[in-house]
C-alpha cells in the first residue's frame, strides 16, 4: 500500500522562505494568521490527513461508492462518513471562509496546504468537501442576503455540502447547448427540470442536505451561452427563512463506473420540477459559474500536485529499498546482494523529474493562491489589478500543468516499481488512475490551453504575461551581482525574451487566421508552464540560499534546479518548434481522410 | 464500448507498398506465402479478431480471472476458453511455426498483422497464446530432439500453452539473484523448487497441460547470472516418449490484482520438487532465455501498436460525432447545433499524433519482423549478419517506443472523449489501463534503453545503427532528384548526421564515466525512435506516391508525414539537450538528499 507523510518541511519552505507568507498576511490585514497559527494549522492538517484520510484511500478505491436504484441513495465507502464528521468537528471546512458566516477567516494561501494534503491522502474523499468551496464563492459574490444567510452558513461549517451542476449528456465544454429549464413560480422560486451528469458529490450519506448550484434556462432566454442562469436547488427544500422542509424533486439516477476515484460519487442528477432559487442576474449564470470554476480550477491543480507528491514519496522509498543490479561504475553496496536502484542514472532521472515538478509546482500553485488573497485584500487598487491579471493568466497554467505533471509523476513513480507498480497492493496504480481525472474535469487540458492562449493572452493583450515577465526581470536585476545564481539567471532571462517574442509571433499569425490560436494553444500552455517553473526554481535557489535552512537542504534545492534547467526546461525547444510550425500541418487534412 | 475494425488497408500498405513483402517472401524461399495466401490470412485474421475476440474485451476486464485457493485452479473470463478453442481449430496457433512440427510455415512478417489485431481486439486474451511462441523458439533453438518431439508439437498446434518463469519476488531485472533450485535425479530429470511471480498465463482453463520454461540454479552453479539454467517443467508430467502422466508439483499460489489486463492471469507459481528437464547447456540458461525474450519483446511492441490503433479508431469516430463549440474560423456545420470537435485544431493535434505514431509505428514494427525472416532465411551470410545487427538495434526501440507511444496514444484518445473518456462504459479507460503494462513487462522502458545504449550501441560499436544510417543514406540518394520528397529528405539527412555525432559524443564521454551511458540511455532511445519513424514516414510517402493507392490515401500519407516532421520530430531537440547535459545533473545528489 502506498503511504503518505505530509511534506511539512518543503511546504514551510514554499510558504515562508519563498513566498514570505507571514509578512504578506500581515500586510493584507490577516491579523490572526501569525506564524504560530499557520504552523499549528499545518501540523494539525498533517495529523488529520495522515492518520484519518490516508488510511481510507485504498478501501475507497476497492469498495467504491454504492448506489441504490430503488431510493436513489448513494453509500460512501467504509469510514468516509466518519472521517467527514471529524473534518467538520475540527472546523476544517470553513478554514478560509469569512468569520461572519462561521468560517475561520484564514487567508486562502494558509488553507491551500491543507488542500494539497487532503488530495494526496485521499483524492476521492477530498472531492466531497471540494465543491462546497465553489458554492460558497458563488453565494458570497452573487447571492442575495437571505440566500447567504440560509445557505452559506451550513456550507461553511460543513453541515451541508455543495455541487456544481453544469454538464449535460450533450454538452460539456459547450454550455451554450444546455437544455435544463427553469420555470418561474408564484412564490419567487423556479421549477427546475433537466438531467445533469458528472456531478461530483451529487449524492452521498455525509450530510442531510446538499446544495446544488444548477445552470438552467429561463423561458424566453436567448439561445446559447447568453441565456443561462444559475439556480440554488437544495436536495431538501429550504424556504427563505431557513426552514428545511421535505425532499425536493432532485434524484440521483445513477453513479458512474470510472477509471479511478472510485470513492468519489460521480452522479447523474435528475431535476423534475425541483424547487430552485435564482442566484445573481437572469441570463448571467455563466459569470457566476466562472466564480465557482476559477476556484475549482486552482483546487484541481492542487490535486495533481498532491498525487504527484505522494507518488514521489513512495517511489523514493522503493528506490532506496529495492536491490537490483550493480551501479555501472562499480558496486556501491558490496555487502548487499545488489545495489539499491537509486544508484542507477535512469532511476534518478525519474525521481528527479518528480522532485523538480513537485517542489517547483508547489511554489507555482501556492503563489497563485497568494494572488487570490491579494486580489481580495490588497489596499492598492493597482496591486489588486495586476494580481488579478496574473491570477487569470496563471489559473489555466496551474490547472493544466499541475495536473498533467501529476499524471507524469504518477507515471514515473509507478515505473520506478517496475512490474510491481502495476499490482494493486502497492497502491501506485491507484494514484495513476486517480490522477487521470484531474486533466479532464473542470475543463480539459485543451480547454485550459485555449483559455490561456485565446482569452488570457490574445483577448487581454498579454496583461498577465507582462506582470509575470516583470517579476522575472525584477528578480534577475535584483540578483544581477549574485554569481552563484548566474547559471540560472542567464538562461531564464534569455528564455523570457523568447517567450515574449513567441507570444507576439502567435498574435501576429492569429490576426490572419484564428485557427493559429488553437494550433498554438497546447504547446504555448506547456511552454509557459515550464517557463513559470524555471522562474520559481531560480527563486527557490535564491530563497534557500538566503534562508536559515540546513546546508544539505540548500544543496538539494540547487541540484534539483540544475536538473530542471538541464533536463526539463529543454522541453520548451520542442514546444517552440511545434508552435513555430503553425496551423497548416493540423488544418490541411480533410476530416474524411483521417482513417 | 470501444469498437475495433482491423485496419486492413493500412496493413496491406505497410506490407506490400512499403516493405515489398511478396517479393521478400519469394526471395527467402517461402513459396507458399503468395499474395493471395497473405490476403486470405489477413481477411480471416480480421474476421476472427473482430467477431470473436473484440466482443470479449470488456467482459474480460469486468469479470477478470478467478482463482480457487483450495485447488489452485484459475478460471478465465466468460467466452475466453471457447475463443481459444476456435483459435486452435482455425490453425492460428502455429501460423509462423515450422511445418515439420505441425505449423503453417508462414514467414514471421506474414503472421505479425494477426498479432497486432489480436492485441488490439483483446490484449488480455492475447497473453495466453503469446508465450507459447517464446517457448516454441526456445525449444526450436535449444531443445534436444526428444524435447522437440514431445513438447513442440502440442505447443505449435495449441493443445498446450507455454510460459516463461523468470521473475522471483526479490529479482526482476537482476536475474543473477534468483534462488529457484534444480536438483538432479537418477532418471535424468531435475527436481525444481522455488517460487516464481508475474507468470503470464501460468495457470488457466484453456488446455490440460501448460509447459513452463523455468530459470533455476543447479547445485554448485556459479553465483550470479552465469549460474542459471533453463528447465522445461510441465504442469502434467511428461516422460521422454511423450506419455502424459499425473499432475506435476507445480501449483498456482495466487493471481495478481492489476491495473489492467484483468482477463490475463498473472500468477504466482510454486514449484515443489517438480519434475523438470534441462534445456540447452547447464548454466547457459540466460542465453536460451534471451531467445524467448527477444521474440517476446517484439511481440510486446506490437501490443502497444494494437492498443494505440484501437484507441485512435474510437477517438476519431467520437471526434466526428461529438458536437461541441464552433470552429474558431466560423461555423463549419451551421445546420447543426455545434460543429463536430474534429474541426478544432487541438483535437486534430491529438488525432494526428495518434495517426502518425500508429501508422509510422506499424511500418517500424513490421520492418523489424521482416528482419527476423531475413536473419533466419536469407541466402547471403552478409545480409543475415547485417539484418541481425539491425534487428538487435531495433528490438529495444520497437519494444519501448511502440509501448510508450501506446500509452501516449491511449492517453490522447481518452482525452478526445473529455470526461466521458474516464467512464468505463466507453472503453477508452480500459485501453489506457491495459496499455500501461506494456511498458513494464519483458523489460521496462529503462531496461530497453540500457540495452540499446549500453549493449547494442556501445558494446557492439554501433553496428546496428550503421546499418540503419546506411538505409537512410541509400534512400536519400535514390530520391535525390525527387522534388516532392525534398521537404522530408533534407531534415532527415541533417538529423541522421546529428544522430551519428550524438552517438559518438556519448561514447566518448562514456569512456571516462560509465554513468554517462545510463544518463543518456532514455533520451537516446527516444531520439532513435523518432529518427527511425522519420525515416519510415519519408519512405511511406515515397511508397504511397509510387503505388496505385487512391490519391486521397497518398495525400493523407503526405499530410501525416508533414505533421510528423513539424510537430513530433522536434521532440528530438529536447532529448538531444538532455543527452548533451550529461550525467552530472543526475548523479551529483546524494541519495539521502532526495526528500
Amino acid at each position: 500500500m502506498s503511504t503518505y507523510q505530509a511534506p511539512l518541511h518543503d511546504i514551510r519552505f514554499a510558504l515562508h522562505d519563498v513566498l514570505g507568507a507571514e509578512a504578506l498576511f500581515a500586510r493584507l490585514g490577516f491579523t490572526e494568521a501569525t506564524g504560530d497559527i499557520i504552523d499549528a494549522v499545518l501540523d494539525e492538517s498533517a495529523r488529520f490527513t495522515e492518520t484519518v484520510l490516508a488510511p481510507l484511500n485504498r478501501v475507497g478505491d476497492e469498495v467504491g461508492c454504492g448506489y441504490d436504484q430503488a431510493t436513489g441513495a448513494v453509500t460512501t465507502p467504509p469510514g468516509f462518513k466518519q472521517a467527514y464528521a471529524q473534518f467538520v468537528d475540527g472546523g476544517w471546512s470553513g478554514l478560509a471562509s469569512p468569520v461572519e458566516f462561521g468560517g475561520q477567516g484564514m487567508p486562502h494561501l494558509a488553507a491551500i496546504p491543507l488542500k494539497e494534503m487532503i488530495d494526496a491522502a485521499n483524492l476521492a474523499w477530498g472531492n466531497f468537501p471540494l465543491l462546497s468551496h465553489g458554492a460558497t464563492e458563488a453565494l458570497l459574490h452573487h447571492g442575495e442576503t437571505w440566500q447567504q444567510e440560509v445557505f452559506l452558513k451550513p456550507l461553511v461549517d460543513g453541515r451541508w455540502t455543495g455541487t456544481m451542476c453544469l454538464t449535460e449528456p450533450h454538452c460539456g465544454t459547450d454550455l451554450g447547448l444546455l437544455k435544463t429549464r427553469a420555470a418561474p413560480r408564484d412564490d419567487g422560486s423556479f421549477a427546475i427540470t433537466g438531467t445533469k451528469i458528472f456531478i461530483t458529490a451529487g449524492e452521498h450519506d455525509f450530510t442531510d442536505n446538499i446544495v446544488h448550484l444548477v445552470l438552467a434556462r429561463l423561458p424566453d432566454a436567448p439561445a446559447g451561452s447568453k441565456g443561462i442562469s444559475l439556480f440554488i436547488v437544495p436536495k431538501l427544500r429550504v424556504d427563505r427563512d431557513g426552514h428545511v422542509g421535505e425532499r425536493n424533486a432532485v434524484r440521483c439516477g445513477a453513479i458512474e463506473h470510472k477509471m479511478g476515484i472510485h470513492g468519489s460519487a460521480t452522479c447523474v442528477i435528475n431535476f423534475d420540477d425541483a424547487q430552485g432559487w435564482l442566484i445573481g442576474e437572469p441570463n448571467k449564470g455563466l459569470m457566476a459559474m466562472f466564480t465557482m470554476m476559477n476556484t475549482a480550477r486552482l483546487a484541481v491543480g492542487l490535486q495533481g500536485l498532491g498525487l504527484a507528491d505522494r507518488a514521489y514519496q513512495n517511489a523514493l522509498r522503493y528506490a532506496r529499498e529495492r536491490l537490483q543490479m550493480r551501479s555501472l561504475t562499480g558496486a556501491k553496496f558490496p555487502d548487499k546482494p545488489a545495489d539499491p536502484i537509486i544508484v542507477h542514472p535512469d532511476v534518478r532521472r525519474m525521481l528527479l523529474t518528480q522532485k523538480a515538478l513537485v517542489e517547483g509546482g508547489r511554489v507555482l500553485g501556492y503563489h497563485a493562491a497568494s494572488l487570490v488573497d491579494i486580489v481580495a485584500h490588497a489596499d492598492d487598487a493597482g496591486e489588486r489589478e495586476r494580481a488579478d491579471a496574473l491570477l487569470g493568466f496563471l489559473t489555466p497554467i496551474v490547472k493544466a500543468c499541475l495536473t498533467e505533471w501529476g499524471v507524469e509523476c504518477t507515471y514515473h513513480a509507478l515505473q520506478c516499481f517496475g512490474g510491481h507498480g502495476y499490482i494493486a497492493e502497492h497502491g501506485m496504480e491507484q494514484l495513476a488512475r486517480d490522477a487521470r481525472i484531474t486533466t479532464l474535469y473542470e475543463g480539459t487540458t485543451g480547454i485550459q490551453a485555449l483559455d490561456l492562449m485565446g482569452r488570457k493572452t490574445m483577448q487581454l493583450q498579454g496583461a498577465g504575461l507582462r506582470v509575470f515577465l516583470g517579476m522575472v526581470e525584477a528578480f534577475c536585476q535584483a540578483h544581477a551581482e549574485d554569481g552563484a545564481l548566474r547559471e540560472f539567471l542567464e538562461p531564464l532571462r534569455a528564455k523570457a525574451g523568447e517567450w515574449q517574442a513567441l507570444t507576439l509571433a502567435i498574435g501576429k499569425r492569429a490576426m490572419g487566421d484564428a485557427d493559429e490560436i488553437g494550433a498554438a494553444a497546447y504547446d504555448y500552455l506547456f511552454y509557459s508552464g515550464y517557463m513559470a517553473l524555471a522562474y520559481w526554481w531560480a527563486r527557490s535557489v535564491a530563497a534557500a540560499d538566503a534562508s536559515s535552512q540546513p546546508q544539505a537542504f540548500k544543496d538539494a534545492k540547487r541540484e534539483t534546479a540544475r536538473f530542471y534547467f538541464a533536463r526539463i526546461l529543454p522541453r520548451t525547444l520542442a514546444h517552440k518548434a511545434a508552435i513555430d510550425s503553425g496551423a497548416a500541418s493540423l488544418m490541411t487534412m480533410d476530416a474524411d481522410r483521417f482513417d
